[in-house]
């Protein structure tokens, strides 16, 4: 039984849909976002909103609600909204939570984020389609055979770096690919492909992101002896390990932690932040300005 | 100095109304209530919703706007919401933040907690008038004295109960005094003073409830062998340790804890728990219903 | 290829012996210990002692060495401490780290806590023989096969308990079982077996011990509306949930979380809990008395 | 009361010895010092022990014992064990518990850890002698007052910091301080003090260390839009925010914390984070090398 047939069993998503909006603050924002619905006779299931500063600060809001019909309407709605988001100049979308994302996981040789999100998808607790697994190597193709995903392998050495990224592009543009995971991905990311899926990579750095950017941070951790390890999950930009922080946490160490220990250690603290972050992201859940997060768990 | 004038000073609460709303759920009600904000021409800084099920369920929702001069017009104000709260047979309030809460604290022989809320008024972190401190012993008057508040010794041993918990209503009403808080103050509280202030009383609890309810937690959990222990803030109700819990948190230890250390080490989640749930409750971001808390922190 | 293969592979408890103690406290234990092992040739390489009460208490300890050859002479070094063992009527136990324990996992329907284990002995994060996976259902059969692990469906029901029970003894001293792991095994374990295999069952409970002792701890937590909610690793004994604790850990909540969420929340602390516990008590960091644990961690 | 009359009250390091050994790891070290302990009539209390590598590695080791009259011969006993360190090339220091340590708390125009630490010293939770309180700013005065603890004022700007450097030498020799905590002194510390105070001067850092380096670390925090903020003890090093660290901890945050929020919880973080720092220096539980720690908690 495939991913994608288990989820259909699930339901629990029609006649949901998710309005996300940012704009400069004014008053009346909230009255004409739920009038608009309330008029559409949708309920407001959940409703969650920020102000960077309640006096010409940006305003940030997503709403869930139920409407019946929604999945054959979307666009309908979505032409109707657009006066009220013009006369607040809003940058918005509007989605169904039943039509679901569709997903590539990257990954290299360590195997356990990997593993980690298949499970969280086998068990309904991340709502996507994997659309594949991509890898530069051809390790994993047993793990990811019994999910029925399809599996890439794309070798990318220096040399090859162009070619890979042309046929990444291609495998993603195909298969409609919304979100890229770079689940322990330990390639660079070519601008090409940054500015394609803007704000829809995600990627896991093994450390408490500022600390430690770059190549072997469980190695830099322990040589300045710090008492606690942390990963973090953030959008890919241009600049390396400076993309907007989606989600972090952290695991205490002692000096009695080798190197081997924090990354057996850190494994488990990579796996709930990459999943949380991803399952944030899928939802609808995350904001982004000047390089920051609005994340509305 | 005292609290009051030091806390005048900082501002910052001006113009700000907060509404809370408890009602069962259906459509619309979100609108209605930021279509009557709107036509007020208050801004809404800050809004929170909970649903337990959009289908038949409650909703619960909390409301921070801007309205130029809300502290003249709070009455009116609230007249005009009548209206709308009738149409959907809301429970609400609507406060100006402005107006602070007067708060009675009543301690024991423990000082951690009192001298932690008293440094976090003198700081500006909780905003409230603190009104008077009562304690069953005299010990507490000399920490009191430079805070310039009221120190009102009530001796309450088991013969004086009654007339104790008379002293108490009394000093508490003649403040006008919203919120009691119980800063490790060791003693029953009587129902008749329960009753009153229902929803307005706050204990902390040393143990992570419901294990450990009652007296000496910390001993009932060295004698447990747990690895973790923990405090309780929560509402009191007349069934002891039972009442909606606020917030709790936790701290790690290990076999090499003796009671002692355990003590010690929870007074610091005491603290931090207690002044979390205090801090939460006087910017009215608690909702009770069914002896459970929504908190919107 | 198996699991055992690969930890053949990785290396690492060559040379390496551990002693654990338990006696009562008096001057010179620490120093007879270390003069045996020094007279042996031995190198300590982690020791770690706990003491109740250095006047009248009970003294741990814990001991790791190196020796050349202690995988071909250990019953002789066992017989040659003997002395110094009884002149202080220690309780004591001397294992090779090479010698592997073989545990048995018990899993009902719920397959998180399994999965997540055999991937750790795959990763060679725990370091045991997996002698068999033992349920009350076929479903985990298809997970199980990929590690060549013997899996054997024993249907328990109210009828058949004591069949059961017989069944499992006999499965268990046939492949010389040392540990039982209780993945989420949702059956009571007759006395009998507890008596045979006394801090050798280790189970998993899904909740912070003690509160909410027994079956559908997660909707007892969301029943008495808790902000954190936990699991409880501890050995089995003839009390239900009573035993010694191992390891506890911790995760927040609020009233957004429904019971669903809870249990998704919990299968995360669950894993970690559990793995943590086995791991120390694969690595024999575990002491019990009084129904309490030492943890050497 | 002062701190010191309390803490004579208190008893319980009486006949406590403290022993603190690092050298080259090889065989037969804890058996030489366990035997020289024995022959003295000691009780080991405690002991911990760490090695970097079993082969070639570092070893280090704390001792807790019981001997009595130890206060009295303390000399006599260093001196005897001269041989058995010699033979092992160690490093080594031996106190006794009832020696308290003297401590001078350095501390600019925040006063949360300063009370913070106060208040442990009362409580009797921290062991030590509190020389002296030593300000650039007089505004602390009347918070130290009702301790009975001197305080002194020297005033340092950017001219006069080298006769302040001198004044605060002069202070911390006259009154034979050990340790200087910085409690929030947000002054660069000369290298003549750090060079004669080597890992004896604690600072408090307000942030993850080694993110977020220098002055307005909070600032920098939100600029990231880091999902975790924290605080780090550490020695002094003439590298500034480079030192060794001894304690770190974190709390989590949102994209709801203002600049504001992350300083008011950013104290809590940086009162627990330094009170542990400081409880373990004075207890002789860290041990340094190579610009990491040692900590025996």
């Amino acid at each position: 039984m495939s991913v994608q047939e288990i989820h259909a069993d699930l339901g629990g998503f029609n006649m949901i849909g998710r309005l996300l909006i940012s704009c400069e603050d004014r008053p009346g924002i909230v009255a004409a976002v739920s009038r608009f619905l309330a008029d559409e006779g949708a309920n407001i299931i959940h409703s969650d909103q920020h102000s960077t500063d309640p006096v010409g600060g940006l305003f940030f809001m997503r709403i869930e609600f139920q409407l019946h019909g929604i999945e054959d309407h979307i666009n309908e709605l979505r032409t109707r909204f657009e006066q009220t988001a013009a006369s607040f100049h809003m940058k918005w979308r509007m989605s169904c939570a039943s039509e679901k994302k569709k997903i590539a996981i990257f990954v290299s040789k360590e195997d356990h984020c990997l593993q980690d999100l298949l499970q969280r998808f086998r068990l309904g607790e991340l709502s996507a389609d994997i659309s594949m697994v991509v890898s530069n190597h051809d390790d994993m193709r047993e793990i990811v055979k019994p999910y029925g995903i399809p599996y890439h392998h794309v070798p990318a050495t220096k040399d090859t770096r162009e070619e890979a990224a042309e046929r990444h592009l291609s495998l993603l543009e195909e298969a409609n690919v919304d979100t890229v995971v770079l689940a322990r991905y330990m390639q660079i990311i070519p601008p090409v492909m940054i500015e394609q899926y803007q704000n829809q990579i995600i990627n896991i750095h093994h450390s408490f992101l500022p600390a430690f950017v770059g190549g072997k941070p469980y190695n830099q951790a322990y040589d300045r002896g710090v008492k606690i390890i942390g990963a973090t999950a953030h959008y890919v930009t241009e600049e390396l390990d400076q993309g907007p922080i989606i989600e972090q946490d952290v695991e205490r160490v002692s000096h009695r932690y080798q190197i081997k220990d924090l990354k057996r250690i850190g494994r488990d603290v990579e796996k709930l932040v990459l999943s949380r972050a991803v399952g944030w992201h899928l939802d609808d859940k995350v904001l982004v300005y000047e390089n920051k997060t609005v994340v509305f768990p």
